[in-house]
C-alpha cells in the first residue's frame, strides 16, 4: 500500500426506502421517499466509528470504489476516502447518500409520484440542506447509527454538515466543513440563477415535466455547468492550464472551438447535459441559496450555532473564490464566538474551489492528521 | 452650471458612408459600409482639439445628449462627456462612432448584404479591435481629423485606444485607457464563450439568419447579459447594494423572483434582449477574445507597443475583477519598457468594472485634470 492508499474496491448502492411523511421546510410534505446509499469499511461494536459524507450540487452517494473492475471512473471521492487513505476504510465506516432530489436513485423529480403514477417533474417540492439532514438522520437510524464520528463535506456538503452540528447536537462528534460558506453571497446566487434560468428557459425543459415529453434540456445544462466550472476553477489556475491556447494554433475567425478553454468547458458542459437531471440542479442550488442558519436568529450566526456541540474542522482554499476563505472565516469566527472548539486552516492551493476535490499536500495532511484524532476518540 | 457640468443637451446621428472596400483581419473583406456616428462640441480651426470616444461590448455612438427633449436616457457617457464635464464639450469636438458590426445603425448583420439583398445574418464577417480602428481612422479622414488630442475608451474601448496608438502613432496625441486589459485571460474567454453559446444554442438563433425567421434569440442575449452583468459588478459591490434581500421578506420556495439580485439581473437580461441584435453580441465578444497585440511579436508587449508615439493615461478599479488592476499594470510596465510616456491610477471603488461608467471623485478628478492638460496641449 502507498503512502496515498489503496481502493475500497468493488462496491453496490444500497437502497433505503421510508414510508413515513417527510415534512419539507417549505410546508410540503414528501409522503414517502427512498435514499440510495453506499458504505464502506465495517461498523464497529459500539457503532461509533461510522462517518457521513455529504456530497455537492453534481455529486451523489458512489464516494469511493467502482460497481465493476473495468469502471473507467471511482467514486467522486476515491482519492480521499479507501483503506490507508485520509478517511481510512480500515477504522472507519463510511456513508455516502445521495440528497433527495438528486438523479442518482433518491427520490427526485424524475421519480414516479404515487399519487400520479407520473414522474414528479415540476411537482417535486423544493428541498432545503435542512430537509436533506433529516432525511439523512432517519437513514442513520435506520443504520443504527446514533452518533456520527465526523460528518464531513464540501462545498454544499459543509453546509449538511454544519446544518448536522446544528439540528442534531448530540448526533456529531466532530462536523468538517470544506471550501463553504454559512450563506450564499449576492454574487453565489447570482451565478445560480443564471443556470437556473439557463434551464428553465430551454424549450426541451417543458416547465419541469420534460420526462413525459421525451426532452431533455441539454441546451440549459450544458450553460448551468459551463459556468459553473469557470466559478470551481482560480483566474491564475485556468491561466496555467489553459491560458490562450489556441485548438489549432491560429484564429479561426468562427464561433467554432477555438481556444482550449473552451474546448475544455463545452466538453464538460456536454457531458453533464447526458446524465444530469435539469429539475435536480434547479433544487441544489436553490437549496444553496436558502441555506442561511443565521436568518432565524436575526442574522447572528454564532447563535444559531449555539446549540452544537461538535468539535469542527474548517479548511478554506486560497484561491477559492467561489467560496473564499474569508467565508470560512465567517463561520470560524461565529463559532468561537459560541464558545466551539474550532480548528481552522486555509490552506494555499491554486485549484480554486476544486481544491477540495483535489489532493494538494497540506490538505491531505490535514485531513489525515485530524481523521487519526478522531479515530482515536473512537477506538477505530 | 454645477461642477459637474451639464448636457450636450439635443443630438442627432450622422451617417458615413463608405464605398471603398475594407479589407479584414480574417482575410475578408467588406465590400462597402456605413458607420454611424454622433458629435458634440466645434471642430478647431486647426482641427487639433477632436476627441474619439470608443465604445465597449454593448455600446455605441450616442455617447452623449438626448435624441429628444422627453428621452428617458442620455447618451451613455453623459455623465462623463459635455460642458464643464471631464471631457469638455466647450473645448473638444467630441466623436462617438457605432463600430462595425454593431446594431445601432452602423453597417452589421442585421444590415443588407448587397450581394444578396437579405441580411447578413451569419454572412457577416468576423471584425476584430483592429478593423474597428482601420474604419474609424477612414471616419476621421472624413471628419478632416489627422490627429485625434485623445482617444478615449473604457474595457473593450480602451482596447481600441490602444491599438490607434499602434496602428496610427502619428494620429494619437494621448491614449486614455481604462479599466481594460492587454489581451484577455482565460476566465474572460470562458466567460465570453459561455454568453455565446447561450445565444447560438437558442433555437430562435436560427444559425445566425433569424432576421428571415422572424424571430429573436431572446433566451440567448437575456443570459448572456444576466452573466455579463455579474462579471460587470464586484462580489462586495453586489452585496452593499443586495445582498440577500428578499423581494417579499420570506422564502417562497419557488423558481419566481426570490432575492432581490435575480430580479435586477432579470429584468436587465429582458431588457438587453428586447434591442441587441445577437449576432452582434456574438461579434464584439470575439473581438475581445482575439485582441492580444503582443501576439505578433511572441507575446512581447512592449515590442507590439514600440510604434506609439502617444501619451498614455491608464486607469482601473481596486474592485474591477473582469479587467483587474493587475491588467492595466501589465500594459503600464510594457508601456514603460517601450520608453513611452505613461501615467497610471488605480482608483479606489466598489463599483466593479462598471466603475469606468460611474462618477467615483478619484476618477471624476483625474479625468479632468488630465483632459485638461490635452486641452492646453492644443489650445482649445
Amino acid at each position: 500500500m502507498t503512502d496515498s492508499g489503496c481502493s475500497v474496491g468493488i462496491v453496490a448502492a444500497e437502497d433505503a426506502v421510508f414510508d413515513v411523511p417527510l415534512p419539507l421546510a417549505s410546508g410540503a410534505v414528501l409522503p414517502s421517499y427512498q435514499l440510495r446509499f453506499e458504505t464502506y469499511g465495517r461498523l464497529n461494536a459500539d457503532k461509533s466509528n461510522a462517518i457521513l459524507i455529504c456530497h455537492a450540487l453534481s455529486g451523489h452517494h458512489h464516494v469511493a470504489g467502482r460497481y465493476q473492475p473495468d469502471d473507467k471512473a471511482a467514486g467522486w471521492w476515491d482519492n480521499m476516502v479507501g483503506p490507508g487513505k485520509p478517511i481510512d476504510t480500515r477504522r472507519f465506516f463510511v456513508v455516502g447518500v445521495n440528497n433527495l432530489g438528486g438523479c442518482h436513485g433518491s427520490t427526485g423529480p424524475s421519480s414516479l409520484n404515487p399519487a400520479t403514477g407520473q414522474p414528479w417533474g415540476s411537482a417535486f417540492p423544493v428541498v432545503t440542506v435542512q430537509d436533506w439532514v433529516t432525511s439523512q438522520a432517519r437513514l442513520a437510524d435506520r443504520l443504527g447509527i446514533t452518533r456520527w464520528a465526523a460528518v464531513i463535506g464540501g462545498s454544499l456538503g459543509g453546509m449538511q454538515a454544519l446544518q448536522w452540528s446544528i439540528a442534531y447536537p448530540e448526533r456529531v462528534a466532530h462536523a468538517l466543513v470544506i471550501a463553504s460558506a454559512p450563506k450564499l453571497s449576492a454574487q453565489n446566487i447570482a451565478f445560480n440563477d443564471v443556470a437556473r434560468q439557463a434551464i428553465l428557459s430551454d424549450p426541451d425543459f417543458c416547465g419541469g415535466d420534460f420526462y413525459q415529453q421525451g426532452t431533455v434540456p441539454r441546451r440549459g445544462l450544458r450553460l448551468a455547468r459551463m459556468l459553473g466550472h469557470i466559478t470551481y476553477l482560480s483566474d491564475d489556475g485556468m491561466g496555467e492550464k489553459f491560458g490562450r491556447m489556441l485548438r489549432s494554433g491560429e484564429y479561426q475567425f468562427s464561433y467554432d472551438v477555438e481556444f482550449e478553454i473552451e474546448s475544455y468547458l463545452r466538453y464538460q458542459g456536454d457531458k453533464f447535459s447526458d446524465y444530469f437531471d435539469g429539475n435536480t440542479y434547479l433544487l441544489m442550488t436553490k437549496a444553496l441559496d436558502y441555506f442561511d442558519p443565521a436568518k432565524e436568529h436575526d442574522g447572528d450566526l454564532a447563535a444559531a450555532l449555539k446549540p452544537a456541540q461538535a468539535q469542527f474542522l474548517l479548511a478554506s482554499f486560497t484561491s477559492d473564490w467561489r467560496f473564499s476563505p474569508e467565508r470560512s472565516r465567517e463561520t470560524v469566527q461565529a463559532l468561537i464566538a459560541a464558545g466551539k472548539r474550532v480548528s481552522y486552516a486555509e490552506i494555499e492551493s491554486a485549484h480554486g474551489h476544486d481544491a477540495f476535490l483535489m489532493l494538494d499536500q497540506p490538505y491531505v495532511d490535514l485531513m489525515r492528521a485530524y481523521l487519526q484524532r478522531v479515530a482515536q476518540e473512537v477506538n477505530a
